[in-house]
């Protein structure tokens, strides 16, 4: 059975913005606890045993809150510790080969940064789509052109799947994303390194929740 | 069932030597035909679509000529394409986790730097051993230290299971390695980049063939 998950308020670790490893793993905790609904380990010079031993952490963290771990590009580590499910980048495995590889009970996420990568989303193989930059961010350093929050609420007008917004989205500009039509945003340096990842995570939910309204 | 194999000339393609993709399926080809007996693909800066599709050409390629292919590292991808096996060093997806994802029926080698990596080799689950750097090298930047001929001898005398040497060799010191106890010698530059790859693969595999004599 394909895991229940919820978009709204989507953190990825971030190994040199979280502290390493335990700064993960506390921030996950931290912010799990004061309503992330799904974490994702994203670390891509990592090797593999230490995804296996941290994601593995997580999972044992997060499980019992509800929370889904889903792993960055690494199918086989996502395999090995059971996570929830994985989010691939369009030159990462694709969703066919991905779908193949987890069977039907994960969650599989794809990224898509423009109006083509979208309308070419292969529905039946994936469950949400990450959409972004919305703004300009300095967290990933490959990262497409910025989209700008008017062609995001165009390219959510005929959104084919969920959709989580990624991107410089941090409280104060969480909810016109929202208002756009993502169903949920996600986040690195909105809640890694902030001095008060529960505060920050509390007000990030808010703003969110509060928009829906 | 699990392929047989032999270790005799293992040629592990880097995609700066051999020229990008295209050039590693066309020396795989031209080293295949003319003694290599095994091949890896190994390209750790590699996002993993361009590893899909440049392991399913070599695939192709290969298996006519009855040439093992085996991928280093990215499990997944050799789940996709169905790989003849896998190699993992220290710091990948453990043994035991390895073994579980890929099932019996495929050749998993492991890297060993040491004596107590060899002791430490879970021999129910892996097939080889990559055993090295036995001299210098220039083409993997995070190497271990040399072991050198004389440690390499007293390794080989105790080795658990059918071992394959690694690091700084070429035509000319591989003679020396086979009599040392190697069941076959891995090379990167002695081929990768050659002006002339029948000629380079015919005198090695010449020199490994005649060291056994």
């Amino acid at each position: 059975m394909k895991p229940q998950f919820d978009l709204s308020l989507y953190l990825v670790l971030d190994p040199d913005l979280c502290g390493g490893a335990q700064g993960m793993i506390d921030t996950a905790r931290a912010a799990a606890a004061n309503g992330a609904t799904m974490v994702q380990l994203r670390a891509p010079n990592w090797k593999k045993r230490q995804w296996l031993e941290t994601a593995t952490v997580l999972k044992a963290v997060l499980a019992p809150l509800g929370v889904p771990l889903i792993i960055n590009d690494q199918i086989d580590v996502a395999l090995a510790m059971q996570a929830d499910g994985v989010h691939i980048g369009q030159a990462d495995l694709p969703p066919d080969a991905a779908r193949r590889l987890l069977g039907a009970g994960r969650i599989i996420g794809l990224s898509a940064s423009n109006a083509a990568q979208l309308a070419d989303a292969p529905l039946g193989l994936i469950d949400y789509l990450g959409v972004g930059p919305v703004h300009p961010t300095g967290t990933k350093a490959d990262a497409s052109p910025v989209i700008g929050l008017d062609l995001f609420g165009d390219l959510m007008a005929a959104k084919p799947l969920p959709v989580v917004a990624i991107g410089g989205i941090k409280a104060g500009n969480a909810a016109p994303v929202i208002a756009a039509g993502a169903d949920g945003v996600a986040v690195v340096s909105a809640i890694c390194g902030q001095p008060d990842i529960p505060t920050a995570t509390r007000a990030l939910r808010r703003e969110i929740d509060g928009a829906r309204a």
